[in-house]
């Protein structure tokens, strides 16, 4: 097999584009996907401060990596969680990275820790306040991201979504009708609101598995296991299910989320945020200051609960 | 496991209902779930002469059961598409439930032949113009069902897709966002165009295994092999995932397939046929006389192209 660019041996084949790519066109390829997503959904400019969530998996190290490549701006954030056995690994990978690529790129890194910040991790939170897991580890990160990129005046705050995410969110989606989230699922949420970050996902026209390869002929180390408290969630089960379609009709998930994106175009050319649509009602919060509807917003609210049973 | 309704011993526990039947509340429930369909696409009422498509298969035999153990007029049509190995069989139990049952109620069977009517079986004739063979099918069937329908002036042609044909169905529409085949994908299409028979799915609120089941509990014959053309279908491998995604979660193909039907009533209170679309353009087919939006029908364009390779 050939690399369909330069005709020398290929490392890795791409059936959904009948493609075969070497290594240095292949992350031509990675990064031409990646600025043909910041172009086609306006995501940012030369000169905006980008902010990357960073996880420690493939995909935010992977993007952190080409934006830097493109010679973006781009700077990241970390939160440590505090999941036994999970945080204190991915975090290593996020400052082995940073201090290899990263930091001579003059590109910074800041890392918030849960557990410093709050008095306890991510698990320890979730059962006090008897919520699962991912939905408290959600709203954390959600809030974390948004406070940082906000309050340290960043342009835009970048994550790793690839289109394996963004399909299976779709699917979900889409089995359930959920008009509210189908309204809201854009590589691209303006910061239509004082006080809430523009969104932007640039990975979305890669897979799963290029990424996974771009870390590898990269050599960016990353932490290759699925997050421990995700076993069983459904957007794995929506992945492997696409995947299966995938396999038997490669394309599948492109021509899925792709088109999705395409009729939404259509049918409404500016994505509404979720902030944008509560506009009227948004206020700050009386504990942080951040923008809610309500008097104490869902972060701030789910911390007291927490505070109140934790021992001191 | 005993029946929810009367408490006996169950014989079919239904994981999406959370519930379990004996045989004679599980009769009650399909007839139900069949009643409230017809109700609800307001499909046909006791006046009407309805035709059922039949096949041999469990899905069409058991539609054609209910709707005679509920009094309606149903008759029904098979047509004989000569598939070596499978039209034969499938044809003696269409016979064999047609003389057991429907004819005791009155009842007639209608038999078309498309070897007899064509000079050649399906295979051939797709072979002969170069078509998949389920496509040529397709066209033969609906074309078949409709001229009867109408010529014989019945109100109404039922066929016997059921909950998991149509999730199915919609699953491939919505990955490929088909939106005037999503249009379209209604369990009650108006017969909107004289030449047109109305056409409904009475089945479209029980699954696969459900009428699998009161096949085998009313010892209605069927065959049970796949059609041997179909293998590999697309449609096969949706189901198939479909299947994944309802083990993990009852009820996902019911909430998917109800979820878009509501929508759609929504946004659409009256479906549109095709025939609807094209009503502007309509006239009768040079050779047949069946409405068409070409000079010459596709059914009878097929043909023509056959015949013009078929040998004396």
């Amino acid at each position: 097999m050939n690399c369909v660019k330069c005709k020398t041996k290929a490392v890795i084949g791409l059936p959904r584009h009948n493609a075969a790519f070497c290594k240095p066109c292949f992350n031509e390829f990675v990064h031409d996907q990646v600025s043909r997503a910041i172009k086609a959904e306006r995501m940012f400019g030369r000169a905006d401060r980008i902010l990357v969530a960073v996880s420690g998996g493939k995909d935010s190290l992977a993007l952190w990596d080409v934006l830097l490549k493109l010679g973006y701006h781009a700077d990241a954030l970390y939160v440590d969680l505090g999941i036994p056995g999970y945080s204190a690994k991915s975090r290593e990978e996020v400052e082995r990275y940073a201090d290899r690529v990263a930091k001579p790129c003059h590109a910074t890194l800041l890392i918030h820790t849960v557990q410093e910040e709050e008095g306890a991790g991510i698990r320890e939170l979730a059962d006090l306040i008897n919520r699962p897991t991912c939905s408290a580890c959600g709203t954390i990160k959600r809030y974390q991201f948004n406070r940082a990129a906000v309050e340290q005046d960043y342009d835009v705050m970048a994550t790793g979504h690839n289109l394996d995410d963004e399909a299976a969110r779709l699917l979900g989606n889409v089995l359930h009708w959920q008009d509210d989230y189908l309204d809201k699922q854009s590589p691209s949420l303006p910061a239509s609101v004082e006080g809430f970050a523009k969104k932007v996902k640039p990975l979305y026209r890669l897979t799963e598995r290029e990424l996974a390869a771009y870390a590898v002929l990269n050599r960016i180390d990353y932490i290759v296991e699925e997050c421990p408290m995700a076993k069983g969630s459904k957007l794995l089960l929506y992945k492997e299910v696409l995947n299966r379609l995938e396999t038997e009709s490669p394309g599948t998930k492109q021509r899925f989320y792709w088109g999705f994106l395409e009729k939404q175009a259509k049918a409404r050319p500016v994505p509404t945020s979720m902030a944008e649509k509560d506009q009227a009602t948004l206020r700050p919060c009386a504990t942080c200051g951040q923008p809610t509807t309500a008097e104490t917003c869902s972060y701030c609210k789910m911390m007291a609960r927490a505070k109140a049973g934790i021992p001191r």
